[in-house]
């Protein structure tokens, strides 16, 4: 009876183990198969993170490439922009030939031939979109004007005469008229 | 005695039951520090995923600034070119202006005055980089020279005449020069 007890014990305790073991081995299937699936994910992290390098050196190249390239043409850009005035004001130079090689023959005429040249190079300053900032008799504006004189005036602050006159280009002003400004007389002398 | 020898196979049967069981549960262990191992470096992997995304958007909108701060730059080079060319030629026209004020008082001395307003106005030419391509008597060059007629000559192929000068900037040309070409004399009157 006690053996037969003590077998029944043993058979229990063996029982419990067997069943202990299949327990630590499904949770260790279970783990093993999170394994597989975190290296699977791992793999695909990495070679997202390959892709994403490479990328970013191809676009690193491409913004290099491009800066490159456009500092070459912010200087061709301004090579045009100077061959596209002088182009254009290069037929000032021929009319002004022309107008001296007929000054021989007929001094008299070359006024007019110049007077001609004169307004041939006023067009073509307009052409290019340059104005004249405003002259005599205008208010005095120091962005565009320059006072390097003042004269006695009816009214203060106004252009009294011009010595050299400004050109804008558009918004921008290329250089500044020379002027004369007016100071208003003082009535009955003294301040 | 049957019974002891039962007793020894269940007890032998358990002690390797045991062991297996705890082999299993080593094993259980390693995978699951291996598992770990793996998702704290899916974790470092998905930080750099997200970290070289954030690279390559910032590095894109660096990029695009730079093009749109480009172009406006090549614009504002262009407009600067053609300012500078203008600035320079404006003496031009102040010579030309003050050669006519003094045209009426004396309109003989205006030839002289004219003179030296197209000295001026070559010598500013020369001073932006502008040169004449050449001329009378030089080898026709298709590359600067448009030939409007031809001649005949002693020669062929040089400039026999030009209508209108041309002009280069460095290795640019600006506009080509409007020549006559010669053609040699056919000896004997042609075949």
């Amino acid at each position: 009876m006690k053996e037969e007890k003590k077998n029944n014990a043993q058979e229990s305790e063996q029982a419990r183990l067997e069943a202990e073991e299949r327990e630590v081995a499904r949770e260790a299937e279970r783990v093993a198969a999170e394994l597989e699936r975190a290296e699977s994910e791992l793999e695909q992290a990495r070679k997202e993170i390959e892709t994403l390098k490479d990328k970013y050196v191809r676009l690193l190249a491409d913004f290099d490439n491009y800066r490159k390239r456009m500092q070459a043409e912010v200087e061709a850009a301004r090579r045009e922009g100077e061959i596209k005035a002088i182009r254009a004001i290069l037929p000032v130079l021929d009319d002004l030939e022309r107008a001296l090689e007929h000054a021989g023959a007929n001094p008299e005429a070359i006024a007019e031939g110049v007077k001609a040249v004169h307004q041939g190079f006023q067009r073509i300053l307009g052409g290019l979109g340059v104005e004249a900032v405003p002259g005599e008799g205008e208010p005095f504006d120091p962005n565009v004007h320059e006072a390097i004189g003042v004269v006695e005036g009816e009214e203060d602050e106004k252009v009294a005469a011009v010595y050299q006159k400004g050109y804008r280009y558009g918004e921008q002003l290329i250089r500044p008229a020379r002027v004369a400004v007016t100071k208003k007389k003082e009535v009955g002398g003294g301040k």
